[in-house]
């Protein structure tokens, strides 16, 4: 199931040298909406000076055309945020605009800095006044505060002090700069559209606008783009290894996205698919995803096993912004508002449900439930195309904390009695990297507890941030 | 594709007996969503007085605790109406309360008045001041006008001068009533909660709220629900045949719904697909849907075909409520917006796209389109899991006027050529109809031009309002 | 003090033949604001359709350039309703509109139909359905059941059928109609402005767009503008006499505006002041007015007696729309809200203060406290510029009911203990008829229980109203 | 004429050690409105952190129960922002509160500071960022960059550093402190109530609450609010003169409070009123005021003179917060919106007329104009209650540049000549010092050109900003 699980923080978009910069930059939100839905926000230049609109809610009730004429110019960034819970901050909704000794300043951030607390702390001793509670206000006053020249090597020193996660997009009255982490933990592509150049976090936003992809960029590169064209540098911070987010294959990417390289998530989660049913088969009459993230899995499988696909649960896509579940009531929805089984197709067969993850275990315990209560399946088999999530993301992914991760305190076989499967499996380490193209560089620390970006006190001390 | 070629006239949901009527009806109208996204709304009744709460947008977007709070009482009705393109006019939304003579009543309809133009002219002559453009709106001033004692005689009454297709909830500061017209048009079924009765266009919103069905509300059926129970009066209107619409089985009711007799929608679907798959062989690599609505055919058509099942297309769900194309732009989006190929799946392919109906062309022509240019595919077939639609509905669906439609006057080649596929077939009239049960009961004026409910000069009158 | 004791129901504005009709009307209402706060409305005819825009809140809060523009047309009318204290039903905001057998007919009615029960009984039986709660809309319904022809003398035929007061202002694409009740209760005025004809409730709305009075609609005359010009069709009703309110003299109409047969409401106030100095001579230091009722008898009783007049309560005019006074609190603050003592004039001295009225006796009481403790006056002697309030209106004023009335059930000099004033002195009757001109043709019901206008069983019924 | 002219830079309001803070703080702005109808917020804190909320707005409309409830705690600072004719900026809305190395810190600024451009620059060299363009960010910057201990120290060295004037409210977790610039140019008062603190602009805001006035906070006087009770620090920062604003007197207080030392405001207009009839006696019928700033001094003028006192313009004060002058009229409607004659009292009159002040003179000219047209006045007679204004002020007050004061070009008959006044005079320099207590200790510069705060290249500067 999408945004309910894991909620990323953002997807980010920017293009230069257009006359529609800004209109490009709102449909570019638009096809990265699966990775934030509680705010937006777009920040375009005129060459003269920034013009910032941003709210809660999804881009396409934030932006009408009236809005996006008060966003003129050439050049633009946009920003979507995840969709929390409970209350939001409006302070936190990006891009962020400053003004600052050079001028003016907006960033838009993709990522999560690991060093944050200290850098804000450091700063504040510096005289720094924060105003929203968000990481991604430490790089702006980073580069206020470094004494360089120009903004290219005050960025430079400002990237040299932050340790952590950042797909991360700036803009001035006149450039447009890209900068990618040095691990690469976030995915970042390049394109080109009508002769303007776009970034985006992933190519579904450049298929929406007709632009062609040209290359990700590289982990620990910047790119500036100005009036003088795209500049590249390269290893501006370099890190000891690689750490693309496997997440970003499993769940967040949209099927049709290219990332990390160029690979297409859909082909990657039908290896998953098909891997799981080589490593876990069982006896069945049919399988079904849950939607939309398990799909291409249980394809996978399906062509794998020869069990038929089918469609077993019904997805509600008109939940709206708001849906508040009466509290009065003493029945408690859940799953239930988005899921509902086919009861003609599940009724005394034995089901397979592949799902991509399983955090707590609360949904998929109801899901199962579902299927064999209202669907009236004789059996329940769940499939995870995912290994066990034992360990928090602390690289920009909204996880809960370790003792939540029903993995992290629970073996398989306590999962399944918990979940009231009749058997359940995950993927296997092995089967995963098999199926992921440069195994070598990926972050699996959600899997296997090794986090390559080390930071003293880690687990202790950010266990309280979640 | 759901919501985008046809807008149904809506969706309703009724109960009497149980303490949270009006949370348990925003949770129905929740699952009936798909019926009507423009606007929705509850009317409670308290016994002493009825209390309504309705607005333009989405159901979970309308209602909040708050809000909700509002609505005291046992017993509700509720209403979600269709989504227009442009501006809706908020006196429209449903249901409809008036002061009359007897107290207070409310009204919420499914279907559509074919001689409502003549019975509010007559109104009108009878000093009736009309609020709303709606026809619903006559149902009304037809009870209140009426001569009869008691509201159960001035519906009768009221039913007896009106024509055309209505499944209809009245409610009063005391009872519930539901009707359905004697054709059946549209489905409306009882089912039962915690002693509670509940009426609903589709089973789906029993499901949800975790209510049994019963049976269907039957053609000319009248059931008064009330203090002392419910009461069924069968035939209070009579018609010489059934004329439940098709196209429920063939795009508007979900797939988990149970409909006209108790038959699961995606079973339906699934049997179009499969029977489309005889009729219409052609060798390809691979079939996919056209999301949503495409995709029970789609299955069938690959069970019986052998051909892999792929998801093919991405939809954005996440649409939010105003989607607005930015109009500077030169590009016209269109199909963009809502659907994108992964071209990994299809690059080199004899791809198979199936989709529940052709309506102008223009959509059809852009996924052919994508799939072949953006996609990367060889050749592209498309197969119809309707038979060609040659006639507009006058019974509560929003389509086009005929002149629109493009298999009123092009045959299968020319619409083939219009759509630019490699080869397109349309399912059968024989092969419809041999997939359905009851099939004599059914409407299929859309494919055949033969209209169930006559009313004079019924084309050339109606041509205007379309 | 304005709009604290009393609600009038009302202002009404129209124009005939403007190329900026509703933008004078919006500005015709502006003036006309102190005849009601709760709600605005504006409706336009561009010959071929009525254009409505209404809310809830203030004319000035309400419209702006954008929803100007949506009110096309040389001919509008426009309505202004009272402020209640708590919540206001939207469905009750002027002008109405409705869709009848002759076509479309929007009304903006000032006063109140005694009657309006048992015609919304008798309307009922026939079949009428009620959308508001307002008895303004019984007009409309007795224009759609008649029989006559045209709108004349359909019209005709259902004042026949009204009993009460109306300054009543029809619009429909071609005419502008405006007609006043046969006693003249509520004023209504004509003038010209570049050669299109106004209509007005006070000659203040004909100042701000620099119209010229021409004269009062009579009491019974209905005036018919449109292509043809203005027609005066007189006495289309009759009454026995005249019941011109006289309160609007002593406190509804603002000073500026001349009335009932073009006197001016300063002059008549100036000369109720002088003739309360007359009849009830106190010695004092100092005479002060609540503002802003009370000023101009303040000024005319310190012109008769030569004491000074001094500015001693300060007034807060930036109330808002929404002044909550918190609950929480254990102060209740009342009328401290709005005024406050300017205790440099007042401390130590005699001090008269006048006021226009005393409806329950709680305001006064509260002033006196405060002119006395706050402001440090040695004495305070209460002058009413109108004889003691004893019945309620029944003829468009929102009066409390007899009982709460203090004047009905107590003698002054038990009032007097009650405010803690010194002394208390009322305008005598004869006094105030001996300052207004034509004294015959007034309504004094709320001073001396003589109700013009009879209706069966008219207190007893009418209490439970308010 | 109130708030048309000029608009001061705010009113604030705090209080320490009172269970409702927030609602007492509500109503204290609520007093204070006429300081500022722009915006308005509260920050309370609850001893562990503060909670704000802030809006465009006046303090009736943004604040509701709700609102006040979430602003827990026994001690708050609210402030009230001034009205701009065009768009303002939501983030300037006050208090602004940030957070900083101590803590948090919420800052609410009566005032001007004349080397804000400096020292925005030279924070912004250090690395500081604004999110605002309000020059009272400046306060936060300097005491978040001071590297003093304590809030204290820190807010000492910070005052050190600005030059202009501030009556300004800080508040911490645990801590209210105020203080006034060494010059007193804006009134700051101390008071009581329930053994809590309260410390505001005007005392009317005292007398709202029942708070007894203690003292004024003095020029250079720093206070601290804690659980230890009230500290004060005298002379934290010096001056060598005293700059009391003459224009508090003049108009921007309102009447019933005691500033600069406790004196009376209405009683000070009086006087100048009388010294105004005593200097340029002049045969007229009557004298009116402009309302409602021109009252006390046109009181007073009808006292020296014996010449009676009508209020002869009535003022609309339904203007709700968003009056459009229709754009498409020819008329140019001014001051007619707000004011309106009363014809009664002027026609063929010799009419004195009081106005405060004179500023671009157009306004007067319409006075003139409607008084003699509208009105009929035989002859117009302006008397101004002040010295012409030939200075801007730097100090707070937002007045318009140089250039545009119709006085710093032209003498008194030219002026008169422009409004088209019969005679025109305004009071003299000396009529004014003779008629203020304490005259020694008030800046005039706005009449002399006499600035007591010097800066470099001021008026070349600063003309630019406005």
């Amino acid at each position: 199931m999408k945004a309910d699980k894991f909620r990323e923080e953002c997807g980010v978009f920017g293009i230069f040298g257009h006359p529609e910069a800004a209109n490009l930059t709102y449909l570019g939100l638009y096809a990265l909406q699966h990775r934030g839905q509680e705010s937006a926000g777009i920040c375009s230049s005129d060459q003269k000076q920034l013009h910032l609109e941003k709210s809660i809610g999804l881009v396409a009730d934030i932006f009408n055309e009236k809005r996006l004429k008060r966003l003129p110019g050439y050049m633009a960034i946009g920003h979507n945020r995840y969709s929390t819970a409970g209350g939001s901050n409006p302070k936190n909704v990006q891009p962020i605009v400053a003004n600052y000794s050079l001028g003016q300043l907006a960033i838009a951030h993709n990522g999560n800095l690991v060093n944050a607390f200290e850098l804000r702390k450091s700063l504040e001793e510096e005289g720094a006044i924060f105003q929203s509670t968000s990481d991604s206000e430490v790089f702006i006053h980073l580069v206020a505060h470094s004494k360089a020249d120009d903004l290219k090597e005050r960025i430079v020193s400002a990237l040299a002090r932050v340790n952590g996660s950042y797909s991360l997009l700036f803009l001035t009255e006149k450039k447009l700069i890209a900068v990618r982490d040095p691990y690469g933990v976030r995915p970042l592509s390049l394109g080109q559209v009508d002769g303007a150049y776009v970034v985006g976090s992933e190519t579904c936003a450049f298929d929406l606008i007709g632009a062609t992809y040209i290359r990700d960029i590289e982990p620990g590169e910047m790119l500036v783009i100005d009036a003088n064209g795209l500049t590249s540098y390269k290893s501006v911070v370099t890190a000891p290894r690689k750490a693309f987010c496997i997440f970003e294959y499993i769940y967040f990417a949209r099927p049709d996205s290219y990332i990390f390289g160029g690979h297409n998530v859909n082909a990657v989660r039908k290896l998953f698919g098909r891997q799981l049913a080589t490593e876990n088969p069982v006896d069945a009459d049919l399988i079904i995803p849950v939607p939309d993230s398990g799909v291409p899995s249980a394809i996978g499988y399906s062509e794998q096993s020869g069990i038929p696909f089918e469609f077993g649960l019904i997805r509600n896509h008109y939940i709206g912004r708001t849906f508040i579940e009466p509290k009065q009531s003493i029945r408690h929805f859940g799953v239930k508002i988005k899921l509902n089984p086919v009861r003609e197709l599940l009724e005394g067969k034995r089901v397979i449900v592949v799902d991509d993850s399983i955090v707590r275990g609360t949904t998929s315990k109801k899901i199962v439930k579902m299927i064999r209560e209202q669907g009236g399946a004789r059996e329940v088999h769940m499939k995870i195309s995912s290994p066990p999530t034992v360990g928090p993301c602390f690289y920009g992914i909204d996880t809960p904390t370790r003792h939540e991760l029903i993995a992290s305190s629970h073996n398989v076989e306590e999962i399944r009695r918990y979940t009231t499967a009749d058997t359940l499996a995950y993927l296997s380490m092995e089967g995963l990297f098999k199926n992921i193209p440069d195994p070598e560089n990926f972050c699996s620390a959600c899997f296997d507890n090794n986090y390559p970006i080390d930071f003293p006190g880690q687990e202790s001390q950010l266990e309280l941030l979640f």
